[in-house]
C-alpha cells in the first residue's frame, strides 16, 4: 500500500516592483515571492478533488494585492502580513511560508547629487528573507543574503593539512581568497527593525572577512559568524556557506618568468564547499 | 558564548569524463562529482589547526584517481567505492557523503547505424545519486533525475477549485501541462544493477504523465510516485517536484480571431510550484 | 553636429507556443520570435515625435494573430509572411526582418508506441531562421541551427603546428574532439520544402563530424561545410563557428597510475574558437 | 567548385587576475580575454597542414605571459601590446583582434576607510574593447560597455504612434523605464588615458538618462549618444542598445483596488529592441 507523506504547493518567482511617491524622491524595491502552503490537500492528490485548493494564480494575485495595500517597507514584515492573510482566509491549510528575495538597486548620482527618480542594478547580491507560520503558531523568521561576492589579495594562507599519497596542493602562507557568500540567520524576536539590523549584521561580517588573518576558509567562516551573533543579539544563530572560489597562480616558469603572487586564473569550477552553522550556547 | 553546529565541507563541481575504450565502439559518461565530509573539524574553525583537514583539492584529486582504478558501470556503486576510501583513510571524518550528476550523451546514428565514437548531447535532464554513509555504517542512496521536462496538450484540466474575491483564473477542462520534472527515490538495498531500475522507475512515470486524465498537478504528481513505487520494488519512497510552467492561452478575441487552444504564450515566471513525498505504507 | 546613422528596433523574445490538432494527433511548435525594423524613423529619435512608429507591443500582437490564421509549418514560411504583413501595412518601413528559433520537442514514447499528446524537451539545440525583405525587394533567408553539442572519441589527433617560446602543448594523435556547432546558411530560392532541406543539410554535417579523420577543428568545420553544400543544391554559402570545447587528458602519473585516454576533464572556459564561411565558386 | 571564404580562430574566455601590489594597497584587474587571427590557413581547412597554425593554447600563454612584463593599467593599452605581440610573431597572420571584458570589483570600505586588500563583486556591468590591427596598419579600437542595468519611474511616457486593429497597447504619460544599456564608440587616436575618458562618456550617458523627459526609447538612446559626443572629443561614433525591458502595471481595479503608478510586474520576455549608430557628421 502506498501512502502520502510531506507535500507542499504554492507560486514562485511572483516579481514585484514597488514605486513609492514620495514629495521630493522616489523609493524602488524589487522582490521576488515565493508563497508556499502546507495542510490537508490528500483528496486533491488521490481523488482530483479540488475543492480544498486554493490556486496559485490567487496566490499571485494577493502577491500584488496586499503589497498596494502594505506599509511595511521591510520585506520581513511584508512577509508576515503575507502570512496572516493566507492563513486567514485558508482553514484548510495549516502552515504557510513566504521566501521573498530582494534585487540591489541603487539610486543614481548625478552632478554629486542623488538624483529622485533614476537607479542602477547594483551586484549580483540578494538579500532573502523566509517567514513562516503554522495556524495558531509563532513566526519563524530565516533572513539572509546571497552571492555577496568578495575576494581578499593578503591575508590568507593554507598551511598544515594532512598529506597523502593523493596530494599536490602546495602549502602556501600568501593565497587570494575569493568567495560567495550565503549566510542564513534565525531572528529570535518577529518585531524588529529588519533593514537595520540586517545593516549591521552584514557589516561586521564584511569587516571581519577584510580583516582577518585567515588560515582556511573554516576559520574565516567561522569568525564571521561570530562577529555577526556579536552585534546583533535579535539573532541566536547563523548559517554560512562559503564556497572556495579558486584564484590560481600562472606557472610562468615555463617562460623563464617570475610571478610574485601578480598573475591569477580565476576559475568557477571545482570549487571548495564549506559551510557550518554557528550558535550561541544555550 | 558561542559554539559551532553542524558543519561539512568539501569540493563542488568536479567533472569527469570516462572514454571506455571497447573492441568495436567507445562508452562515454560525463559525470559532475561533489564530495562533501562531516566530522571532528572544531579545530580548524576555531583555532586555524588544519591538522584534521583532507583538502578539497586532494578529494578532487580522488575522484579522478579513482575512476582510473573503478570497474563500476553505474554511477551509484562509483559514489559507493569514493564513500568507502575516502572513509577508510581519514578516521577524523565521521561521514562521507558523495553526490553525482551524469549529463546525457547519445550516440550518433550515422547512415541508420549507431557510430563507434561520435556523440551528441541529449536534453538538459540530469541523471542524479547521492550516497551518504557513516563511519561504521550502511549506505543511504538517494537516487533521482532533474529537469526532465515535459508537456502534455491533452486530458489536462483544473476545475471546482476555491473562488474568492482575489480569484481570476478560469475553470478550464482542457488547459497545457507543461513541467520540468525534479525526483528522488530512496534504495532499500545498496547493491542493484541500478541502472536497469533507473529506466523502468522513469519510464512507469513518464507513461502515467502521458496517460494520466489530469485533474491537478497534484493528482498526476501522485499518480506518477504510485507508478514508481509499485514498477520499483527496490525503492520504499519518492519524492517528486513539479513545477506548473503555465502556457498561456492567447486572447484573440480583441482581433475578431478565436482560438481553439491553439496559441499559446509559454512562460517562465511565475510558476506553479508542488511537491510530495510518496511512500509504502509501513 | 551630429546625425543619425543606421537604427532599427522591434521586439524580442516573443514565444509561440502552437499546437496543431489532427485527428489522431498533436503537433507541438515552440518558436521564439524577433521582429526587427529599419525605416523612417528620424523625427522619433531627434524630436520624441512617435507617429511613424509601430509600438512593439503591437508587434508581439502581430506575431500572435498572424500564428492563428497561417497555414505555414516551417518556420521559414511563416517569417516570410510576417515580414510581408509589416512591410504591408506600413510603408514608413523600409525593410522588415524576422528572426526565428525553434526549441526542440520530441514525441514521447509510450510502450514502444508514439504518443499522440505527449511531448519530451529535447536537447538545447536550436533550429534557427533569419528572413529579411526590404519593401520591393526579395526574400533573403539565412537559416542555420545553433548550439549542436558534439563529441568524438577518435580520429581527432592535432599536430604539425608552430612551435615557440611560449609553446607548451604537446601534440597528439588521439584526443577528444567537444564542440558546439553554429551554422546558418543561405538560401538562393524563398521556396523550398525548408523541413526537408534542414533535415538533409544537418545530416550531412554530422555524418562528416562523426566520420572525418580531423587533423585539426578547422578540417573538420571545412569538410562538414563542404559537405553541407554538396548535399543541398539550394545553398550557395554556409558558415560555421565551431568552439573548441577542451577536454583535457588527467595527468594520473603524480599517482603512478597511467592513463590511456580514458580520465578527461570537461571545460567551458577558456576554449578554441574557429569560424569559417565556406561558398560554392562562382 | 566550392571555396574557403572569410575565416579566423583564436581563444576564448580567457580569464585573468592581476593584483598589482603597491606599498600601501592591492589593486585588482578581472580581464576575460579573447584573442582571434586572420591570415593564411588556407592550408589548415583544405590539407590538414597545421604548420601556419599558432595552438590557441599558446595564445592563452601569451595573454599570461603579456599579463606579467606588462604595464599597462588600461585595458586597452594591454590589448594594443597584445596584437602588437602577435602579429609582430607571425607574419602568416595578416590582423589580429583582442576583445577584453573587464568585470567590475570595488574596494570594500571597512569602519569607513578604503581597505588595502579587499574587494567586492560589483554590478554584472561589464567594461569592453575591442581592438584590431593589419600587418602594417593602424589601430582599430572600439571601447564599451555591456548590460549596464538602470531604470527611471519618473519623465518616461510613450504617447502618439501607430494605432491599427492590432493595437492593444494604451498611451502613457508616466511609466517605468527599464533598459540593459550596450554601448560602442570607436576612438579617433590609438594613444589616450583611456580610462579616464570612459569614465567621462559613461557619466554623460547616466546624466542624461536620468534627466531627460522621455517621449520614447529611440528619444532617451539618441540623446545619450549626443551627450556621449559631446563629452568626449576623442570619439567619433558611438552605437547604443536599449532593450526596452517592461514593467507592466498590474491591473488592481479586479480587486476594487486603485494602482497609481505603484505596483508592477517586472518582465524579462517579450522586450522592446532599439539599437541607433550616432556620429559626428563629416
Amino acid at each position: 500500500m502506498i501512502e502520502l507523506a510531506e507535500n507542499r504547493y504554492g507560486k514562485s518567482r511572483v516579481r514585484l516592483m514597488k514605486v513609492t511617491r514620495h514629495a521630493h524622491d522616489h523609493d524602488l524595491r524589487e522582490w521576488t515571492v515565493q508563497v508556499l502552503l502546507k495542510g490537508d490537500f490528500e483528496t486533491a492528490h488521490l481523488d482530483g478533488d479540488n475543492s480544498k485548493i486554493l490556486p496559485t494564480d490567487t496566490m499571485k494575485n494577493t502577491v500584488y494585492s496586499l503589497a498596494r495595500t502594505s506599509k511595511a517597507t521591510a520585506m520581513e514584515d511584508y512577509a508576515k502580513e503575507l502570512v496572516d492573510f493566507l492563513l486567514g482566509r485558508n482553514p484548510q491549510v495549516s502552515s504557510a511560508s513566504v521566501r521573498i528575495e530582494s534585487t540591489m538597486w541603487k539610486r543614481l548620482t548625478v552632478d554629486g547629487e542623488p538624483h529622485p527618480s533614476a537607479f542602477m542594478r547594483g551586484s549580483g547580491e540578494l538579500q532573502t528573507t523566509s517567514v513562516e507560520r503554522a495556524q495558531g503558531g509563532n513566526f519563524h523568521i530565516l533572513s539572509g543574503l546571497d552571492n555577496l561576492v568578495l575576494l581578499k589579495t593578503a591575508n590568507s594562507g593554507f598551511e598544515g593539512y594532512i598529506k597523502d599519497s593523493l596530494t599536490t596542493l602546495s602549502e602556501t602562507k600568501d593565497r587570494l581568497f575569493g568567495t560567495a557568500v550565503t549566510a542564513e540567520w534565525h531572528y529570535t524576536s518577529p518585531d524588529l527593525d529588519f533593514d537595520a539590523v540586517r545593516t549591521n549584521l552584514r557589516e561586521a561580517m564584511l569587516r571581519t572577512f577584510a580583516n582577518h588573518n585567515s588560515k582556511s576558509v573554516q576559520q574565516t567562516l567561522y569568525a564571521m559568524a561570530e562577529s555577526a551573533l556579536e552585534a546583533v543579539p535579535a539573532i541566536n544563530e547563523i548559517e554560512i556557506t562559503m564556497p572556495n572560489k579558486h584564484c590560481l597562480l600562472v606557472d610562468l616558469s615555463r617562460f623563464n618568468q617570475d610571478n610574485p603572487n601578480e598573475i591569477f586564473v580565476p576559475t568557477d569550477e571545482p570549487h571548495g564547499y564549506i559551510e557550518a552553522r554557528v550558535r550561541r550556547k544555550s
